[in-house]
């Protein structure tokens, strides 16, 4: 079997989730199976999740996490509790090796807020399944995890449009 | 018309090509036609090529440049004809605007070494049909290029598999 690797994509810059995204089409390619889960609210609309729903022929499962919760409003409690959830969700398929490449995008985020222990995320990836690939991004990944990983880009921030007031573009930016 | 703009994903980390993909697949999702166009050698089998022939149908048109030319051996001269005429084609197919995305992979490559005029490829995103949106990938994007771009993102690598001698997987790293 081929063997699994830990990959974070962190750092200021874009291209984050992007690169995750083309880990997704080339592990797809391979006929690998894949799930993404998103560990950010406002993520429902957006380019990838429409083809992604095309291809779950191909053998991919795109989810939301958070979706049936409520991450609206300023609640610490409430917030806390979608999170916790969603990361269950999470180590629950990191250990069942139906994907063979999981993504676990804005991971960093709910753990850098104090909703996840970050020694709770390197034992679910100590226990994930023989061949699984993982690749988590976010912003600011803790050092526990960057040692933890195999594989560690930190996308630098050369120059960015909306520091211009550049808007975001459909199909481009999401 | 969505404006179009100028991407650079540079430095020496991994997941410049995967943040390339990335876009891809977000573009696709929203119904944009895109076209890949490779710069090097020895892509002809990777897991991204597989799933952009299955993709073709989403309008998505995936060229490994230089197939049909030769690349391989020392001669200088060969390779310089190959890499023009690669170039020349990836100059009509951003004026043409058929594609609303147009990822140039290891573009920077060929400028680098001196196949390629970096003005040339200035004059050509320049001209380049209204609404397309330009990724170009590679190591040491000239500066030019990035004063040029809307958006820069060098990717930094902190931890890197093969550094410990991990080889390539299928469907991870190709």
């Amino acid at each position: 079997m081929t063997p699994g690797i830990v990959i974070v994509y962190t750092g200021e810059g874009k291209g984050k989730t992007t690169a995750a995204l083309g880990m997704v089409f080339r592990a797809l390619g391979r006929g690998l199976p894949v799930a993404v889960l998103q560990f950010v609210k406002g993520r429902w609309r957006t380019g990838e999740r429409l083809l992604a729903a095309r291809l779950e022929p191909e053998g991919l499962v795109f989810r939301t996490l958070g979706e049936g919760f409520t991450w609206e409003g300023d609640d610490r409690e409430v917030h806390a509790r979608a999170a916790r959830g969603a990361w269950s969700e999470a180590r629950d398929l990191l250990a069942r090796g139906v994907h063979r490449v999981v993504v676990l995008d804005e991971l960093t985020y709910i753990v850098n807020l104090g909703y996840v222990d970050v020694h709770e995320v390197l034992a679910a990836i100590s226990a994930r399944a023989p061949g699984t690939t993982v690749v988590i991004t976010g912003r600011a990944a803790p050092q526990a995890l960057v040692d933890a990983a195999d594989l560690v880009t930190e996308m630098c921030a050369v120059k960015h449009p909306f520091a211009r007031g550049v808007k975001a573009i459909a199909g481009v930016d999401y």
